[in-house]
């Protein structure tokens, strides 16, 4: 039961979402259903890391895990590409949960497996009309209903670039009132590992995501943020 | 049934802690049972803004919330100073609770009052030995005890400034294993609103503080946090 892994690094800290600044490791899963026109991790789906994806279990992961932080991680990150279309997942997910390690995974929103109920910190990140991709509600409300069905808790994030995407996030807000909401601001400089003044110019476009969600009286419940890696990093890979 | 208050501003978002990106309006009221070091309110203690605190009514408060943001909040952080000095909020944590606010608290874990169980976000920050302060153990425990028994839920976050910090930190999290915990970079720059590349400056300290915990084994489930609303804002009083 082999899943692709593109990547696997830590110990590093989640720089953004639900469980921002928790130390974990990430496995990054290769494929993806969708292709939006920023994506930060294009080499997942797009061929040009083809050649670095391996095929692993459950223990490889785990010994690679283990072979960079052995004893000093209890916390790992399941990320992608889409790691939800990988059903054999469920393999690793069981071991790590044997293993008293919380998971995370954060998903578009577009499948489901029954591994996500074993999933500690599930960030379902529907993608708004900048990235090109159109959400399926119905699809997304099957993965909401199965969650729900089992108890576990969930938290839905948007990633904001223009005035089209706020308006997508609100109205994803008004329909899931009762799901914990986050604005991340995009990152629209992908040029290279390094951009010049990335971290001011992140932060310019984060303080006008704050500006604005604390003039909108329907965002009232919602948590903005940043995304604190890549103020400190840049676009660096593996990090 | 008056408190002190010092200021009230908002909508604003929390830059901070567990609720870090929270949008919410702040009420700071006045006095403190300590004088840290490097404390970034000490107008609240020292006397200097003794002139600007109003004794105000939780009908007050809300007018003054009211005033500044009617329909535009749902989130409200009461800090201080020490809020817990002040028995008399209940009166303001009541009638916020009757509105559907969420309520949001930090103290340093000294003193206990009963409206806090009512608050949604609790968050005790005993302080390290840079505040020149000496934590009470017997006190904390207290208050944890009294959370506990009423099933109120709570988070534990210190700020680090030194190595002697990092140690207690870690102490303190081995004490309570079981308390969700956060750390939090120190703004040792605090002389005048606004600090020449305050931003670069303690992203640089920020990334010290993630490397020395992701290499320390003690500090696997921990979060560690920078303030964002001093990355945008220096240290701006009233954002």
């Amino acid at each position: 039961m082999k899943i692709p892994v593109l990547e696997i690094f830590g110990p590093t800290f989640q720089g953004e979402g639900a469980v921002i600044g928790q130390k974990t490791m990430f496995v990054r899963t290769a494929g993806c259903d969708y292709q939006c026109s920023w994506c930060d991790s294009k080499f997942t789906w797009d061929g040009s890391q083809k050649e670095n994806i391996r095929m692993m279990t459950a223990e490889d992961i785990f010994a690679s895990l283990d072979a960079l932080a052995k004893d000093n991680y209890s916390h790992v990150t399941i990320s992608g590409g889409n790691p939800l279309l990988l059903k054999n997942l469920s393999d690793f997910v069981e071991k790590a949960k044997s293993k008293n390690i919380r998971l995370a995974v954060e998903t578009q929103g577009t499948m489901y497996q029954d591994w996500l109920q074993m999933i500690d910190d599930v960030t379902i990140s529907p993608k708004p009309p900048s990235s090109g991709m159109v959400t399926d509600y119905g699809k997304l409300e099957h993965i909401f209903a199965k969650l729900d069905e089992s108890g576990t808790s969930y938290n839905l994030k948007v990633v904001i670039f223009d005035d089209a995407d706020f308006e997508y996030a609100a109205d994803l807000h008004r329909k899931y009132r009762d799901v914990a909401f986050y604005l991340q601001v995009g990152n629209p400089y992908l040029d290279g590992e390094s951009v010049d003044n990335h971290t001011e110019k992140l932060l310019s476009r984060y303080e006008d995501l704050v500006d604005r969600t604390m003039n909108d009286k329907r965002m009232n419940e919602v948590r903005v943020l940043p995304q604190l890696h890549t103020l400190l990093w840049s676009n660096k890979q593996g990090v």
